[in-house]
């Protein structure tokens, strides 16, 4: 199985709104309500390519059993590999992220509650749950911001566990636990092009890559957005991009990537195969209403049409 | 006891963010979360007032059960009468309204889901509960907005059977409820400015409340925000002001208004000292943060110095 943790899971509130007009009061005309965090995103696009999948991070409060009983009742096609609730409960509760969608532009804007306090006692209890789970895991996704009240360093003590236990780990946050958790040597981290630029300091793309690998990460496989994957490894450096730009909602792209790379890593393929799949995933995502979703025949017919070139300056 | 009915009970949350740029993320700095619609807290200012209190309407999901804890977990002062919740049970969720604080302008943008949807026999339940309440009434409110389901004439029934039962009727909606709800020969309507003008197609307040009152309701109070109510009563017609305009949070003032109109009424006061309770209560609540509270100093320090002026145009 494949194990991803989300310590800051969230309830994804999506509004619908005619137009967003800051200082007036608005009618909600439609709302959705789903399981949401990176690590749940990308175990829900996990399980639909069919690998089994457990989730585990924290939730608690009304709003955790809320995230809970919507993470076990999930639409699920005939073809899903099992997802399996590991999440472990704390007091706190879990937060909700609120996606207002303006009507009239499509634009979002996103207000997102920080998490709960996490105690000592909570972050020894997931620590004894994640070592269980660990010797099963074919590979581990570590994804997301950290809620308040974990160490700074956490992501990094998660990857020497795992590398400790031989689980492959990949990396998918930003900021000083992204600075951190390289360091601890993971085998993937999956930054997009503005963290990579705020850890290296390097706005061009490559140099940028290549920097966050010397920094630890065995390879580093960078999100530019529309333009596709930028992937640099022990066998090459590769850009990865879509047959054509594609308009939609980015939201959750990145976490279909993730889950595209740790798929592709499981079942063995070369790294062009990988990225193409991460690739096609990412942008049938785009295509797809929600976050953790994708659009099943628009993969199926991407997946062929992904470019893969390897860099004249491999690393 | 006083009875306060809430159709459209919610969940109120308050999200303070540095501020509010449309189109983009933001971190919520603060979170607070409490049991709201009007009726509620019309309710709690009147149980801070010494009024043993009862609550009902409906409630229902994951966010009917956190208003419910809330509600039955308020802080709670020596002086305070109970509360009771007496809400009906529905399977729809109550719905959530958003405040978003922006902390530059101190400006507020209002994002409000609809109601869960109320079934025929969830509407007959309701009827059922009303109906064992109001013998043990001294006077009931009727507050707010109807959730989905509901039909547009559920006020002026809710009316006809309170008037049936011989007890005061206090109705606070808008719209076409407020119009049925009116025919309906309410002892008391408290529209503000803009439903009075909606009503009556009057833009000048006198005029409009004088409309409003020969339309059926006994008594007509219009708020006038800072400038404070007018009274079109079969004693004779007043306008009650603070003793000057406060800045503030206005919101939940025009409940705290109807808290003190019905408070008034239960304990027989003439019309001048009604008025003035309500001018005094509402003002200070437009002093403390939140919606349902009010500064108890300042409205002490209030109550003698509203002005009540009688009209010499008497109705």
């Amino acid at each position: 199985m494949i194990l991803t943790v989300t310590l800051n899971a969230a309830l994804d509130l999506t509004y619908a709104v005619p137009a967003l007009v800051p200082h007036t009061s608005h009618r909600v005309s439609e709302i959705s309500e789903r399981p949401g965090g990176k690590g749940v995103n990308v175990a829900r696009v996990l399980s639909a390519l069919g690998h089994a999948t457990v989730v585990t991070g924290f939730a608690g409060g009304a709003t955790g059993a809320v995230l809970r009983d919507l993470l076990g009742n999930l639409p699920r096609h005939a073809t899903d590999a099992p997802l399996t609730d590991a999440l472990v409960t704390v007091a706190g509760n879990t937060r909700r992220t609120t996606a207002v969608v303006d009507r009239a532009t499509g634009d979002t804007t996103q207000l997102n509650e920080p998490g709960p306090h996490i105690g000592a006692d909570e972050w020894a209890a997931f620590l004894r749950a994640y070592g269980e789970l660990l010797p099963g895991a074919d590979a581990v996704a570590l994804c997301g911001s950290l809620p308040p009240g974990i160490h700074v360093g956490a992501y990094a003590e998660l990857i020497r566990l795992a590398r400790a236990a031989g689980v492959p780990a990949l990396l998918d946050t930003g900021g000083e636990p992204l600075r951190r958790g390289i360091a601890a040597r993971p085998d993937l981290v999956k930054p997009n092009a503005d963290e990579l630029a705020r850890l290296t300091g390097a706005r061009e793309p490559l140099r940028a890559t290549l920097d966050a690998r010397r920094r630890g990460a065995h390879s580093v496989v960078a999100s530019l957005g529309a333009e596709g994957l930028l992937a640099a490894t022990p066998d090459g450096v590769w850009r990865a991009a879509p047959p054509s730009a594609l308009r939609g909602n980015p939201t959750g792209a990145g976490d279909s990537a993730v889950a595209g790379l740790l798929s592709g890593l499981v079942d063995r393929l070369d790294w062009p195969d990988r990225l193409a799949r991460a690739v096609a995933l990412s942008t049938a995502t785009v295509l797809a209403p929600a976050a953790g979703e994708f659009d099943r025949a628009a993969y199926a017919d991407l997946l062929p049409r992904v470019t893969v070139e390897q860099h004249a300056s491999a690393a």
